[in-house]
């Protein structure tokens, strides 16, 4: 009956744990953005602060880049030891005209399909982070001891490329080994079915800027003799699929992996309906490679997509510029086996290929991981998939991402932990986007689910 | 030997001729953007003022746009009328951070290569507008009269495609009228011989903007299936030229005249040194149509620009983000009977016939004029030729021009008034550009040819 309190006890706390969450979405932990530098110092004092308020000792650890906060607390009792990830960081808001209210002055809203949380953060990352420090809390109070050995570790740098991470964790390997990463950064499958996310692709982030003239020219006057920079950038983008969707750069589908039979007939039973996750942004055609199902696009194959693009006079009217330089942010995602590091030099062989004369390329790399697959085979993962179809009265799933989140990839590799991706975001939480929100069913729910699987897991 | 007085009387009172321009240059008449409409009133009244100041009297008249200032003088003796024409508004100033000096606080600098009038529209169009001011100044102190009939007309909005001229042009044919139109809004051969430009392309303006997903997305989550706009806008921009550097659009060179042997013989005879041209703004390779020579593609072929392109996210770091929208400014140079309506419709249609499912154009029309060509049969022309050479000490020329001046084609058209084409601007003025300047010696001996001419011509 012991969870039953707890249970009972996050009921009873959700309004006070709703303004913590409130009061860490204020932060404006831009982490991309070096104006916001102190915020995100900030956010990282306001998490070490509040596992203070439950009587767990963290610190503000420094890197080059934004912070981490690490903390250690509960008995090595021989059950599992349990590392709970997050990320304090959030993405920019531009643009900000699109936005209902301040992104960063949250609020509890009443919408047509249910209490939101909204506010940039809300669900990226820090709803899903509060989750399981609430749990945490309300067990801590119930019984007055964590049930196990835990470790929290959030850093500031997801949201810009995790430049610190992987040093600190080379550095600080054996403080941080655990038996499983617990990360709360994940959607479940069709904003209905709780999930463990055990495929995610990888992340290789380019930005390019061509120059063609030495400086801004007048169309009139150098118009047809001067080459044009955006037309030599547009040139390369439209080369990088063909007509059938598949990326054209040599060799990068070296190591992407077939589905096996068994995954396809998994998610063949899932029964994504791609037409209402497609019809939900004003779209009705999948639009990436032609001979693949929509739960391949999405998950298991890899991608090229524009981020973003900017050359020559953007204002109000017009200018007859012919611009000097124009630039574009690209990024991969990747899968199975596939290289960065070979993609990342293959694309910009290939750029170089096709510059025509007088023009030149400068690049900026951002970020460069593998894709990574969580072997589910310990009976944990089982345990914590009826956890969560506990909480939520519907069989969970093992599902695929889309996203990347690295840092599976890395506590795999550096740490030797296997992660656990358990997260209660939504597909219309708009995360990366004006008005992004959290569900209060999310938010209340998560927390609930947390309590159980720390019951199930120990 | 009452010309050489009015050239002394021009070469004493250069200091405050320098003085009342760079008062001028210091309104901020941006005519393209909406918040500097006060700023072009300001622009219109201090010319009105200036008139004034010598005697001409000269109204600000209304247009639903920035206004026109119109004056008129000078005694009706049988002497030819002339018209002059110059425009009081400038380009915006982005990118700001590539001025070395605040746009609108100019300066007298001294350079490597002379004393130059830096500021936004030194050179276009303040600059030259007032080379006919300060001439027209000089003759009235000297002689107390101007020597023949003078209308002064003046506007506000060529920097934003005029398009407030026709109708007023139209409505005002009567007053507007004249023997000849002088417009001072036009650069020297190579920076060092004079010209009377005879040869004008027209300018097409179209603006689109792509419409894919109703919002912006994750491309992590939505990378893949969901069509990307950048993508779409990149492969119409690479698709508008094929591989000889010829515009794709159906239709586009009907109208296109070869050049006359005369003309090609003339052209041949200025030996254009196309690899200083380029040279000068750091490149070497002509990039327009490959079977044709540097000349014809800056003055008799026509062109298609990307002027500015912009989607996703552009500032610093990295943003995940599978944008919404994706828009461009293109712009089209036009030559002989290309018609820049047919041209605009076959544009459109073309676009429209690429665009993938789910997603949606939509245009903004930034001008169409047609390109325009003077005839030179009249002796005027050769007279003011003659005054040209005789000041500059160089065999002054007739030439063709990249840059689009509709303001000639509408005198033609609207007023039946031949216009004559005579500029000062240098190749490496900057206009449109950061750091725009004038060199002073345009400045005075425009002045001093603007006196020579009105001598040659009455």
């Amino acid at each position: 009956m012991s969870l039953d309190a707890v249970l009972a006890r996050i009921d009873q706390d959700l309004p006070a744990a709703t303004d913590r969450l409130l009061d860490l979405l204020r932060i404006k932990s831009i982490s991309t953005d070096p104006a916001f530098k102190q915020d995100c110092q900030d956010a990282a004092d306001w998490l070490v602060a509040d596992l203070a308020s439950m009587g767990i000792e963290a610190q503000k650890r420094p890197t080059p880049g934004h912070p981490m906060v690490v903390g250690h607390a509960g008995p090595e009792n021989g059950k599992p030891h349990l590392l709970f990830y997050g990320h304090y960081d959030v993405q920019p808001v531009d643009p900000l005209n699109l936005w209902d209210r301040d992104p960063f002055d949250p609020a509890i809203e009443e919408t047509d399909s249910g209490t939101v949380i909204r506010g940039r953060g809300a669900a990226d990352d820090k709803g899903q982070l509060m989750t399981f420090l609430e749990a945490f809390r309300a067990w801590k109070e119930v019984h007055g001891e964590l049930p196990c050995r835990v470790t929290f570790f959030f850093e500031g740098e997801e949201e810009s490329g995790s430049p610190s991470l992987v040093p600190f964790m080379e550095e600080n390997a054996e403080e941080l080994r655990a038996d499983f990463a617990m990360i709360c950064d994940t959607v479940m499958f069709e904003s209905r079915t709780p999930a463990i996310t055990t495929m995610l692709r990888g992340l290789l982030g380019e930005e390019l800027t061509i120059t063609a003239p030495s400086k801004d020219l007048h169309s009139g006057m150098f118009g047809g003799i001067a080459i044009n920079p955006i037309r030599v950038l547009s040139r390369i983008i439209a080369s990088l699929h063909d007509d059938q969707g598949r990326v054209t750069i040599p060799g990068f589908y070296d190591g992407v992996p077939e589905l096996s039979d068994e995954l396809e007939a998994q998610w063949q039973g899932l029964a994504f309906d791609h037409e209402a996750f497609l019809g939900d942004v004003g779209l009705s055609v999948p639009a990436g490679e032609q001979d693949r199902t929509p739960l391949e696009m999405i998950w298991s194959r890899p991608t090229c997509e524009v981020n973003g693009i900017g050359g020559g006079y953007q204002g109000d009217g017009f200018k007859t510029v012919l611009p000097s330089q124009a630039s574009a942010k690209i990024s991969f995602r990747l899968v199975g086996d596939q290289d960065p590091h070979a993609i990342r030099a293959s694309f910009r062989e290939m750029v170089q290929d096709m510059l025509p004369a007088d023009c030149t390329v400068a690049w900026k790399g951002h970020g460069a991981s593998r894709a990574s697959g969580v072997a589910t085979d310990d009976p944990s993962f089982a345990r914590a998939l009826k956890a969560l179809s506990d909480e939520w009265q519907v069989p969970a799933a093992y599902i695929g991402s889309g996203g990347s989140i690295p840092i599976a990839g890395h506590f795999q590799k550096i740490l030797d932990t296997p992660p656990v991706l358990i997260g209660f975001g939504k597909d219309d939480d708009q995360i990366h986007s004006p008005n992004e929100k959290y569900d209060m069913e999310s938010f209340h729910k998560g927390i609930r689910s947390w309590a159980r699987i720390l019951d199930a897991l120990t």
